[in-house]
């Protein structure tokens, strides 16, 4: 885990390192974006599991740099300067810069060739759409958080630091399926992410995500999501009395790579969130029209096809996630391709792992229920389950130059 | 109530009722269609309240006959013969009868003028779209029991004769503010309609019916409603710990007319029961994205005038019901008119009660999120709280000839 991307040497006092690639954590199920108990310390009402997506075909990009010639923090997402002033940046920058202020304090020889009182210069990518719902703040948060530690030296977990950006990003910290326990101290102390099965557990499963055409948000995730913890009843009693039972049973699933059952309980647990959402007051929804015709399509698959096939499984954003084994993906994209024809670029309707073409039967034909709707799915990026944070040790690929400034094509 | 509407006098054996123009009964709240405990009794896991709105602007009207000339028992809905054999009108009319042959061995002088053998010919007609979702069985089914009752002279409650047609039908039988309590029997006795208020008590409430724009259903709502029950556990957790509180507290906000507090508890138990069918599994979703875009601009226009003015509710389909106050409803057919344009026929898109034509202001405009989306909402139907059954005495609108036929026109 020792990073070696160091590549301020011209410049003597950057310390860079290079942008560990990190994955997409897509929350599979149970997991509540906004169900927070603190919602300063970002702990959540309950315990959450989550896929971490393959980084061939999501990843996000992060290099952080340290130099006594910086005069303030800043940080570059997709080549676009933010505020780094933003509260939840700045939690995570306290924090990482506590830990390495802990370390520095209680071990002999430290070897950090910088002052912590150095300003950092961080610049971020993601080769995804960022505004497509796609959870580009947990693997963003997550990979700042890993980055910021390997420049910081900081070896202790990084759950609270990546939690302090987003709470979902403490899963994307590793790899495989991944567990957030939600702890039970008031400090959070115990609210962090551990693996529950490694990336090549379950070879077969494949992963589709179903990118719906944008069309405005009709609520604001971050405005509706601490209202759900103060207003919805449905909330609390699935926190307390439904979703421990399920995650112990999704665990068995995984663990059993029994896909029936892994299946139904993700939809169910899907759908039990956005009822929770509903619940809210004001209600948030996520889902539109084209959501719950792709859920349709799911059923109708698996109903003729007398057995769960496939499951669907919705974040914070009308896109879909499906889930999926190696054998059926053919013939489901063909399912998908026949509801929601692609408008215009038809060859770009697929992204992500190669899918053969199959043919669709007569048969399943009919029993699709849903009436043909061009270009409400815009494509389908076709995945797998993923490792954790890489570190990329080429200078080229880093983001930031010797003079810490995004690069030109970066 | 004693009803002198028989026209079968030409025939002698013709019996024959004029029919109560019934209301409409439509859920304000509480109520869960098809949240069943018993699925043959009809008996709800929970009670609930609903309104009755005004036969001016939506009824039904049902003409009863009785005849020993008749070979069989038929029925004829706005004009086409229906199948006399499905089961909810099997056990409605089994249980008149029953109700009939009680009396008949209780009561001495039974005046009936035919046996309780005869066969019975019943029509019935809707003065607004039966496909449209808007309660139209509730409404039928009442009406039918009602109708059913004055010709063979029962006197009994007739929630159970209701009921056994369309569970939320015995709501129907009252006008005003009427609730169905659950009952706690298990032969379902106690499960019967009473008034809350009646329809003078709170003359400035207005209702607004906004139809929007009729697409497949993607779920039937009669596949789906057991299903709930027997699947979703916010369902059964919503029935017993959260429904008991909101019933009295309903109660109160009618008593006391407190707008805010009744329209806040409407928009919040929609909202519940909507959660409640996405929890079902396979899911249910009545509501579709217009559906959604209603909710905002509701929420828009209370946040703008900083006070709960207008409250929506959903039924078991995409069209939603408005509370308001009369001096606020000209304001909202505006804002509605704003964000929802008419495609065509504008001068349609109003109907039922008068509404003065008022200016939207800029400020309101401004804060209506919602993109307009034309011909989204079809029309709008603005009426009020209405009476119960009314019995109609002139055979001029009976809709049987004196054969016991449709008339030409009905």
């Amino acid at each position: 885990m020792r990073c070696c991307g160091r590549s301020g040497a011209t410049m003597g006092s950057i310390s860079q390192k290079g942008g560990p690639g990190n994955s997409l954590a897509w929350r599979l199920c149970l997991s509540i974006p906004g169900g927070k108990r603190d919602e300063d310390l970002i702990l959540p009402i309950n315990s959450s599991l989550s896929v971490t997506l393959h980084q061939d075909q999501l990843k996000t990009t992060t290099t952080v740099a340290i130099s006594k010639d910086f005069a303030e923090d800043r940080i570059w997402l997709n080549g676009r300067e933010e505020d780094v002033g933003q509260p939840r940046l700045q939690a995570c920058l306290r924090e990482i810069r506590r830990l390495a202020r802990k370390r520095r304090n209680t071990q002999d020889g430290d070897s950090l060739p910088f002052s912590l009182s150095h300003k950092v210069h961080v610049a971020s990518v993601n080769n995804f759409p960022t505004a497509a719902g796609l959870a580009s703040s947990a693997a963003g948060y997550a990979c700042l958080a890993y980055t910021l530690a390997q420049v910081y030296g900081v070896e202790s977990d990084l759950s609270e630091v990546a939690r302090r950006g987003s709470g979902s990003a403490c899963r994307s910290l590793y790899g495989g399926f991944v567990e957030w326990q939600m702890g039970e101290q008031a400090d959070g102390k115990d609210s962090v992410a551990r693996q529950v099965a490694p990336e090549l557990h379950w070879p077969e499963l494949r992963v589709l995500i179903l990118v719906v055409s944008a069309e405005k948000k009709l609520t604001s995730s971050t405005v509706g999501m601490q209202t759900s913890v103060e207003t919805s009843p449905l909330l609390r009693f699935r926190a307390t009395s439904v979703v421990p039972a399920r995650m112990a049973e999704m665990m068995r699933c995984i663990e059993e790579r029994d896909f029936q059952g892994f299946a139904q309980l993700t939809m169910k647990d899907s759908n039990q969130f956005h009822a929770t959402c509903l619940d809210t007051f004001p209600p948030i929804s996520y889902l539109n029209d084209t959501s719950r015709r792709i859920i349709q399509l799911v059923h109708c698959f698996n109903t003729h096809h007398g057995r769960t096939k496939v499951a669907y499984t919705f974040d914070a954003g009308p896109n879909a996630v499906i889930f999926t084994l190696d054998d059926t993906v053919a013939e489901f994209v063909a399912a998908v391709r026949h509801s929601f024809p692609p408008e215009a670029n038809g060859d770009k309707f697929l992204k992500g792992l190669q899918v053969r073409p199959a043919p669709l039967s007569d048969e399943l034909k009919a029993v699709l229920a849903v009436e043909p709707t061009p270009g409400s799915v815009r494509y389908i990026i076709a995945t797998q389950v993923g490792p954790g944070p890489q570190i990329l040790d080429d200078p080229n690929v880093h983001l930031l130059g010797p003079d810490g400034l995004p690069k030109p094509d970066a």
